[in-house]
């Protein structure tokens, strides 16, 4: 185990929980831990900033095991990435050696990774060029999902990501499988797969006669058959490891000299 | 000019907004225009989908010049990726040919675009593999700002923008100078630059004396000396067009062998 570290945790599904509370709960054992996370569900807000509404900021109480106590916990009404850039500008007095977002009910492959407020978290702690890992658990979304597998996992895992060191501005986002600890087979490094939705839209009339939409999707399985994918890996036992980054550039596009042509002029 | 397309146009400074009004009046001079748009202002939403409540749709009057009328007008409840979303799998009974999303009222350079509604618009129509487009007036925010020029190019530089295929999946994001259309210079191919913002959080007491935050931070100009971002093409009287995509995949650092070996494990 590496020295003790101070780490800012946050998440999307809420300050209340259970992800987050078994990863502090576990973090706690071997760090300082500063919990600052919504103060409730804030899923699928991608990397959502609050401008127009002040934000509330309340020092809460965090139970973890009495003898492993966090060093504070505030509940924000605001998004992940509001979390995130709040405590580094505004709530912590000392920079944090690392984020952590997560753990996230239900796992972020693929394109998901564009919508969910775990992986900004984690990418606001990348843009202030802190070490930041996002993690999300496969079946987190099930009733009575186990958190400690992951939980103890990363703990373990967390000074082996440290040494790697990583180029700032990188996240490494995670999904652990549906797995006890002792059957997690290892840690796959690997591209983000495709998974999409079906996006259906539930159509649907109120009391009075008006049409309204629920989004009702469901996920469309992508390349799992591949192995070099996140989706392959988690749901063969391994932790999908992916290095992710938040500049949008497609470098092929921009360096293809035909596409580069037919678009610029000058006058 | 090509031939008449379908064109879907969403924006996130809502459907009310100038800018929105000055391209759909535009693109309506020669295009069959569909609107569907957030019923206000949904900036810096990110790529955030509304999951925990209904969406409602009203199809609303939208003015343009008399003689060329847009085709339809929606007003939604939600952000920019839930109108096109929405647009596509619930209200349009035909595939538009391009997804435009603008004209945003400020631009969207560098880091912005991981924030902003507008590009997140037209991430979502290159998800559902259609040719999409972000456009951005740089001086926009200010008031009274003249977003012609803007309309006016666009409709001109479309159909190069068609005939260059781009990759499916790949957006266009574009911004365009603070200038008279006669002073545009042209268009620039760019990477996005590094673009910050101070990160400030204004303090303040409500008149119970608790404390609230308001996020206030002040744009930290970054590499506008470098000629190949979009801050240097569009401070210099350019249109700056940034293929981006939505794989946030850091392929530099999956493929490093070193890095592979320092994360990766089996047991």
């Amino acid at each position: 185990m590496t020295s003790k570290l101070t780490i800012l945790v946050s998440n999307d599904d809420g300050i209340q929980a259970a992800g987050i509370r078994t990863l502090v709960t576990w973090l706690s054992k071997y760090h300082n831990v500063i919990v600052v996370a919504p103060d409730r569900e804030r899923s699928a807000m991608g990397h959502a900033l609050t401008l127009h509404k002040p934000l509330r900021v309340d020092e809460v109480p965090f139970e973890t095991s009495s003898e492993f106590p966090v060093q504070a916990a505030y509940s924000v009404t605001g998004t992940p990435s509001d979390c995130i850039k709040l405590a580094l500008n505004a709530i912590l007095d000392q920079r944090p050696d690392v984020v952590i977002s997560g753990i996230n009910h239900g796992p972020n492959l693929g394109n998901d990774v564009l919508y969910s407020g775990t992986v900004s978290a984690a990418l606001e702690g990348a843009i202030h060029g802190l070490p930041s890992v996002a993690i999300s658990l496969f079946n987190g979304s099930t009733k009575g999902a186990d958190f400690n597998p992951s939980a103890q996992f990363l703990c373990e895992y967390l000074p082996t990501i440290l040494a790697a060191k990583l180029p700032t501005r990188t996240v490494l986002n995670l999904n652990t499988p549906t797995a006890s600890y002792e059957d997690i087979k290892g840690v796959r490094l690997c591209k983000l797969g495709t998974r999409t939705y079906s996006d259906d839209y539930d159509r649907r009339l109120d009391p009075r006669g008006n049409v309204y939409y629920w989004l009702a999707g469901e996920v469309v399985l992508g390349n799992e058959e591949i192995k070099d994918t996140d989706s392959w890996a988690v749901q063969h036992n391994y932790v999908s490891a992916t290095p992710i980054h938040f500049d949008l550039t497609h470098e092929a596009v921009l360096n293809n000299p035909t596409v580069h042509k037919a678009l610029t002029f000058s006058r």
